[in-house]
């Protein structure tokens, strides 16, 4: 260890993302990562970047594409942030937002980045246990929380809370600034952006990394009241002017601008996934409600870690948690009808005797 | 303001950078971006990434690019660190070596987002005067520092210290970590990269916003002992896994490929450096000697902010930092020919009695 290494690095356990293979191909169902590729929209785009562009930096305000976003959620531009993915936004709100003195939660089973980010910037926080059917239960909340900070749906559960669930929780909690992680909203659950405009105590996160095909070019998005923006942008201009370049900003617009080809990908994904719930119960695999583009489940009385080596062994790459309640669950993202049938095929297999 | 704000965002001043205009059409000599378009290399570079590869999450331990820049400077990977431009290497690095309880120290005029970083992170620091003539005295630094940040060459002043200089810092204060940022180095001052394989005080940050035409696509890299980069990559890691996007990191791969355009293109920018400073110096500016891909100067007598005004009524924007002792100066980035002969043009007017 050097000796110029600072308290935090010697006491921090990173984040750790799933596995991005390198050599050999497989399946790959661990990131949850859109099975289709960016739009051809979104690549004409890329393509119409000149080398004279290259050399200037971006738009620092990100205006062409957060005019984008505000005009699709119907919404003014001063109440849209823009960030090298959404994971840079989280990792912006927690210096926004919270002092060392404040105290926040969020379940206990969760998108596991929230725990790393509150250990970065040393933010006391409550993990909430969440209920025996992984469902949240609002009561288990404490009372005067500065923050409460909500994947919706949940990763790497897929259930989700009902929009109206949320709201309640903002009329009954106006001194808490309530963050809904909407990463994966796109797949069949309610988003709240709309709420942004009549709470000042919401904040709503969201990414091209999934509904959009874009996980490769890393921009991720805030949605809230135009005071909770500007402190966004506060740490950002503290931290890194020019967070996303000019590929991502043009791309980005794109993808939001290809609303077709946006509604019949993520029509597919959502199909696939309904086959997939019913192949794998079929075969007596435990299956929570997914509105999301992964399926968390589990094989009674067989260890996760089993399956999950069979999986790859097979060349399929999926992704377990190693935590108390879900070490023995898989989340697998859901891929393409081919790639979802062969897991299929071979979890069928791995369940018939011998 | 928000009752949501923390106590950092409520006193931080943001950086500020130079205006990126997108209406009127100006000379832009105010960023210190290249007047050369990226290399046709790196367009084809940019060109090759498929809608399949854009769905994907990159590679998080930017491999490929790293392997290349190891080779170019003939270092091991676990050398090279790269971040998403390199304010945020910089952003980083305050938090995986600095702890409330250090001090650091920097020159009073230099990079004006280093207090910024000082401020975000809460870390004490002591601006030492540059000499009257604007080049640092080490002598005036103090003793048992935690780092000692330097730019070399030197923003806004564009002066150089002699790598022999930095390695006589490197001998006298091992237990001093010695961060040289080097975003301009290309232009005709020494780099202390290959210091890093002798000496584990020595971290080295380079950017391909400046000589390599690439500001548009926000990659710059730390170069250090592997220590040094394990810190850094444990601070990215609780930040955000992916930062530097699928494009980004093939557009750098070429652009470092691509030696001769490089080569050719700061050869261009230098000769054209030396015929401004001696046409300026003849009108009776008074310049820095740069080692940059910028002059500073003043005219003698002469409000800096007039001069500005009246370049910036004729189409041309300069930088100007509003700070004693400099307040002056013009930060004059060096564009092509054509637009230095203007830039010429216009001042050799301005200094014309009417």
């Amino acid at each position: 260890m050097s000796r110029f290494f600072s308290d935090l690095v010697k006491n921090i356990t990173p984040y750790v993302p799933g596995e991005q293979p390198k050599d050999r191909r497989f399946i790959k169902l661990n990131t949850n990562e859109n099975p289709y590729p960016a739009s051809a929209k979104v690549m004409a785009a890329i393509g119409s970047v000149t080398a004279l562009a290259a050399r200037l930096y971006p738009d620092p305000q990100v205006t062409e594409l957060r005019r984008t976003l505000a005009a699709y959620h119907n919404l003014a531009i001063d109440q849209v942030f823009v960030g090298n993915g959404s994971d840079e936004v989280l990792a912006m709100m927690f210096p926004a937002f919270f002092d060392r003195t404040d105290t926040i939660a969020f379940p206990d089973i969760t998108y596991s980045f929230y725990p790393v980010y509150a250990a970065l910037y040393q933010i006391p926080y409550v993990a909430v246990p969440l209920q025996e059917d992984f469902t949240i239960d609002f009561d288990d909340f404490p009372e005067n929380l500065k923050a409460l900070l909500l994947a919706n749906p949940n990763a790497p559960t897929a259930i989700a809370v009902t929009s109206a669930e949320i709201e309640n929780q903002l009329r009954r909690r106006p001194e808490t600034l309530i963050i809904v992680d909407e990463a994966y909203v796109d797949f069949g659950a309610e988003s709240v952006v709309p709420l942004t405009c009549r709470y000042d105590n919401l904040l709503v996160i969201q990414t091209l990394s999934k509904a959009r095909s874009l996980a490769g070019l890393r921009v991720g998005m805030a949605f809230g009241n135009p005071e909770l923006i500007r402190a966004l942008e506060c740490i950002r201009d503290s931290f890194n002017s020019y967070t996303v370049d000019v590929v991502a900003q043009r791309a980005a617009k794109a993808a939001y601008e290809d609303v077709a080809y946006f509604e019949k990908t993520r029509a597919a994904i959502i199909a696939t996934r309904e086959k997939t719930v019913a192949a794998l119960t079929d075969i007596g695999m435990k299956i929570l409600p997914s509105t999301a583009n992964f399926v968390f489940c589990t094989w009674p009385g067989v260890a996760g870690e089993k399956v999950q080596q069979y999986l790859r062994d097979n060349g399929v790459l999926v992704r377990r948690f190693n935590k108390p309640r879900i070490e023995d669950w898989l989340r697998i993202t859901i891929g393409t009808d081919e790639e979802m049938d062969e897991v299929i095929r071979l979890l069928q297999l791995f369940g018939t005797p011998a």
